[in-house]
């Protein structure tokens, strides 16, 4: 088997194949967490050539998101959130977050994830290499400060805050209040602890 | 089989009459949840006398923290937080919740909790309706506010996330950072929720 990077004009796989490589990345990122694991890996453990796994995904973070069945690419969610006036930065985390919550799709997904990651370990461990590397980096990087990742670390805590006493637990008022007056409490919460 | 509120001098039951008395109030704050549970319908569904309840049991308040595993009296909690200057009540809630986080046992058994209740519905709604009569009505009843139960849900979604992100994910730096410097992030913060 080899495991060459690209073989232009390589027949894509049989119908399975997709699920094979997305079984094989799960194994991976479980084995060896989300740095350690490449496509060429991903690739040896599915049983087939490095270049039919780039022909479904475009990189190791496509691979992952699908892998793991996150609902949104969280490299665009740290787009949203770097573009714009700094002062607004708050608002936009909040109306970009609370935005996937409030699709039902998305929030049937999202459920499912934050389930899984608060009950493995595993999923847990995979799952804060993926999103450290994908969102907390890059966002840090934007800020001008000492403690860029403890900011961006705290941000964190919020969002999933709300996410759990909301959508999964349920708790009275904040199951039920409306989304604007939500993101209006959360804006501030949020601008203070990036650029306060 | 009785039911009456009081029998002085009732003998204490049998070895495992405390167990299944507990287990008849998982039961029944499950079936009916918190409020429409009662001493005595938890004493008809254990089959025992309604005195021999509160012979193990000061209140349902009590039951309902041994029945579902509670590390800490909330009633504490809440009165920790009401009792002191009210400029200082952010700081107070950070030390209190994360004081019962940060030692070993009371870490064990928040964990099995939390998880307990991010992945059961049914055991969701009970805690809900347990946390919101103990602590966020007493709390918000003594802040002088119209949306005093959406302040004091608020801070409850932010200290939610900072356990699920801290003890249960492990996501960095949030993980790693000393206690106090993460009581000095939440203070101000959830100062503001309450006050601000």
């Amino acid at each position: 088997m080899t495991a060459s990077r690209r073989t232009p004009g390589r027949r894509p796989g049989g119908p399975d194949t997709r699920g094979e490589i997305l079984q094989a990345a799960r194994e991976s990122f479980a084995d060896k967490g989300f740095s350690a694991t490449s496509i060429r890996a991903v690739a040896r453990q599915a049983g087939v050539d490095a270049a039919l796994v780039h022909h479904y995904f475009d990189s190791k973070e496509e691979l992952f998101i699908e892998a793991m069945a996150i609902p949104v690419d969280p490299r665009q969610i740290a787009a949203t959130i770097v573009n714009g006036p700094r002062t607004e930065i708050g608002r936009r985390i909040a109306t970009a977050f609370l935005g996937v919550w409030e699709s039902p799709e998305g929030q049937q997904r999202m459920k499912a994830l934050f389930r899984s990651v608060v009950s493995s370990d595993e999923v847990a461990r995979m799952m804060r290499e993926g999103i450290s590397q994908m969102i907390i980096q890059p966002v840090s990087q934007t800020l001008d400060a000492p403690d860029a990742q403890l900011r961006v670390g705290m941000v964190a805590t919020q969002l999933v805050g709300v996410a759990i006493v909301r959508y999964l637990v349920g708790l009275e008022p904040v199951a039920s209040v409306d989304v604007e007056t939500l993101i209006d409490r959360l804006a501030p919460v949020l601008q203070q602890q990036l650029t306060g």
